[in-house]
């Protein structure tokens, strides 16, 4: 069944009206009509189902039935990572938000070679994620940053929000890590101590040509950060935030949850 | 550094021939001349690097000078998966490659609409990928197979490999599954008793519509599934794959393994 995000609230026997982009997307596209049902989340409470009472080429109303699932929250998990070119940075966005990702913000780091982030398109990809993945929220979507920026400013914004920093070949490529100081883990190994502990999370993913000597020692100097390995393979950058993400799901996230309908 | 995988033996000072389409790759679209340094693997002999010793736009010959890394064996999982429209399909080879499977076997399910898998095309992608992430052996990419074919001989063509069946909604959706038998446990929980056993492994995700009824019956009924869930989010096919790929290699791959150079 068909799945949208709105932004008013849901509740029995509510109308609820749809952008005109949803219209269009109903009537042309999937050529729903009048009486056809659909399922409707906003991201505060739960999923509904419900059919539609109006329909034209630009405007809609969709008439609330029944609740079919409880809100949940989404784990408490941010994605910061160096934007790369279009088609994987889209990927980046549908699936982070199906991973669970509480938040998506671009960081620009040394070697990042983009200087341009178009923000509602990132959301515009979390949008159609969530409505494909069952997912009842949203990730928020925040302004194109630099790394450096963020980090100075981290213990005031982010209090008691730690950082898991994915360096993959840094151990190997930097003789000063050879030791126990700042010396990166495996991640489920280097996260394990934190389990049952009440941080909430980032996770640093890079940009195709990794991360510079400088910001790697900056980073791994900071008492935030947990520097981490993903195993012998070096992956691009979307693969590797799509790995971090899943890892920090296994051991400190909601994996072991099941999905649950009402 | 650019790398390339080739057919031919690697050894200090050999002469290795390129084929056309990489002679072409290297002249027109890379624009390197004889003299330029490249890193090669082959899969058996670990990772070289060379230079361009001869060079035209069909044809060319890398020399050999020094081993950079040593043949590692990748982990023996299989990922069985229902194919997908082509860019996730492209993707799935890809990342899987990067993830560090042995085998790509696409598999016909009830609710797969593709009808036709170009099995060159996900070799050009996995390829592609191990090039591009430094991985140092290709997966074997086998003919698109209906499941229940592979299943009724899966004893006698994998003696010992057990099979995790990825079933994101099945518990939800069919109340068989509420008791114990045939329950599906979270991965990394259903994983765990496997460590240090010596199985062989391979992965099952199904195609975007799920398995139906019978083929979860099925699977679940034979004694080397596991049925897994993947958590309170439905991903999408692609995505489920890379998730379950990531936490296979964490309980019982090599992701605690570090990337080495020589």
């Amino acid at each position: 069944m068909l799945r949208l995000f709105v932004t008013p609230q849901l509740a029995e026997g509510a109308s609820v009206p749809l952008s005109a982009d949803q219209a269009h997307y109903l009537a042309r596209v999937m050529r729903r009509e009048v009486g056809a049902e659909l399922l409707l989340f906003n991201g505060r409470d739960g999923e509904w189902q419900g059919e539609i009472s109006a329909l034209s080429k630009n405007a809609g109303v969709v008439t609330l039935r029944a609740q079919t699932r409880q809100q949940v929250a989404s784990p408490d998990l941010w994605l910061l990572f160096a934007p790369v070119k279009r088609a994987p940075l889209d990927q980046i966005a549908q699936k982070a938000t199906e991973l669970g990702v509480s938040c998506l913000q671009p960081v620009r780091t040394a070697r990042t070679i983009v200087t341009r982030v178009r923000e509602d398109r990132l959301m515009a990809n979390a949008v159609e994620a969530a409505e494909q993945s069952e997912r009842l929220d949203l990730p928020e979507v925040r302004d194109f940053t630099p790394l450096d920026k963020l980090l100075s400013h981290w213990s005031n914004d982010a209090p008691d929000r730690r950082l898991v920093f994915c360096d993959e070949a840094g151990d190997a490529e930097d003789a000063r890590w050879g030791g126990e100081t700042g010396r990166a883990l495996p991640m489920t190994e280097a996260l394990q101590p934190f389990r049952g502990k009440h941080h909430s999370w980032a996770i640093l993913t890079g940009p195709e040509g990794g991360f510079n000597p400088k910001e790697r020692e900056m980073l791994r100097g900071l008492d935030f950060v947990t520097p981490v390995t993903l195993g012998p393979r070096i992956m691009r950058a979307d693969t590797a935030a799509f790995a971090a993400i899943t890892l920090w799901q296994a051991v400190l996230g909601d994996l072991d949850k099941p999905f649950t309908k009402a």
